[in-house]
């Protein structure tokens, strides 16, 4: 009975062909039948590609948008190598992977942008967003929703990103510090939204997080690996613009203003199908990614 | 600056003794400084003890009270040894950790009981939960809270227990098959709180849950091991009462209706300690785990 659990998903997920006449009955049968009008190009400048030990691969997508400081630190740390030969260094169980100069030494390329806690949230004054709301309760925050590409959790003074798994933050020192962008993390389990507006979010993980979120746990106080633990090498850091044409990963995500994003929203929000028998008539923001696929 | 991230949260961690004179900061110095009346022993009949390939230790709470018929056939199965020779068949990123009998093949002890659908919650009915609320917003429920020792979602007629990250639950074919509880998964991600009265959630794991949620990830359709990769074994699941005493695991939870607990929840929703600058002034039932310990 080990197939069980997912037969109904198994059988979703492989059938969108034979129900394409009929409206998709599944998020995965409307992201599989989403027409090429429903996605739009990931800028090749916005993709950071990671390569770690063994070559595994980890591509973000980076969020100028909404932290326009702490990314462009981020493309310049990147244009100088800067991570190359450093490592990830803390995994705590679901909570981060944290990785950087574990010397705390490497010295830091010219012209980054200094950074301040005003970097943790977009105000909304004088701005017209253009929001895909997500019409249900938020603990953390009065309203959320989608604005180009990426959940947003809003109140009435400014729009933030969340801390959902696989999103991306600027490690930082105590406050007013609010980081460079040279230690990063990734979130590998219960959306830490706690840490809302307490740190910068930068982007997303949208390929290859597997490689992050099944490594050893450290052993070390908040999962910092110890002395008597493997920190795993970063090889590379390099932006996608910076890659031979031939080894540049190409991505799209759904646009969260088109038809498809909007179904597959309610669908999310009310699964009905072979396998479910009860839809629980809404869904968290962190439960609802935006759908990211690589280019056809 | 590799341990910049959490300076402050180390700090805390380690500075309970010294600020015992003042009231708690953070959830982690309540839980330090919870009085030996705030926890409560776990019964050793409702600890389900799993050991996989290299020893290692997975323990697993039951909730006897949410899910009983499956609860009573999970204690049938580690009695009869079912699962030793079984395996880890399936982990599929930010979802589930899944083990069986692969082989669909293993027979049944005697006397398991029947379950239906209608074990996936409790009705409330000509009963009084004790309950302490959670008073914040949740996406899938219109109140949450926890009872017993366990976190809760409620509507007008029925409580039942969520899908939170290390929470157990039992594989099913189409409804209304309800699974025996042969068949378990522990989830390893995001909430999957659609699954919530789909699916029989059993317990929660309270120890080794790095054991699971670091395996590597499966390469076949949701998950699953692909027959070139490695179903993990696994050697052994008891019932802690079933143990030698000498290996017999002991853990307390934090009582639900304690002045402790009551800290804890706030402060789990308001982060106010050197490293937050903004409490979030609310926190998802997922994020807010009842406190477990193993027995002083």
């Amino acid at each position: 009975m080990t197939h069980r659990f997912c037969a109904a998903l198994l059988a979703v997920l492989t059938a969108a062909p034979a129900i394409a006449a009929d409206p998709p009955a599944t998020p995965a049968a409307v992201v599989a039948q989403a027409p090429a009008a429903a996605w739009r190009a990931i800028p090749a400048d916005a993709l950071l590609v990671m390569t770690i030990e063994g070559g595994k691969r980890v591509v973000i997508q980076l969020a100028p948008a909404f932290s326009p400081r702490h990314v462009a630190n981020i493309q310049a740390l990147a244009r100088a190598h800067w991570w190359d030969g450093t490592s990830i260094n803390r995994v705590q169980d679901n909570y981060v992977v944290q990785w950087g100069d574990a010397t705390e030494k490497k010295s830091m390329p010219p012209g980054l942008t200094a950074t301040s806690p005003l970097d943790y949230a977009v105000p909304l004054a004088n701005r017209r967003l253009q929001v895909t709301p997500l019409p249900y309760a938020d603990p953390y925050a009065p309203t959320t929703g989608y604005v180009g590409g990426w959940p947003v959790a809003m109140d009435g003074t400014s729009a933030w990103l969340p801390h959902c798994y696989g999103y991306v933050g600027v490690g930082r020192n105590l406050s007013p510090d609010a980081g460079t962008g040279a230690e990063l993390y990734a979130v590998i389990g219960q959306a830490p939204r706690q840490l809302d507006r307490n740190i910068a979010v930068v982007g997303r993980v949208i390929d290859g997080m597997a490689n992050l979120s099944s490594l050893p746990r450290g052993s070390g106080e908040l999962g910092f690996y110890t002395a008597q633990e493997h920190q795993v090498p970063i090889l590379s850091i390099r932006l996608a613009s910076d890659l031979p044409d031939a080894e540049r990963p190409r991505f799209q995500e759904m646009d969260v203003a088109s038809r498809s994003f909007a179904d597959y929203l309610r669908l999310r929000a009310n699964r009905k199908d072979d396998f479910y028998d009860r839809p629980a008539g809404g869904v968290d923001l962190c439960n609802a990614p935006v759908p990211v696929r690589a280019a056809p």
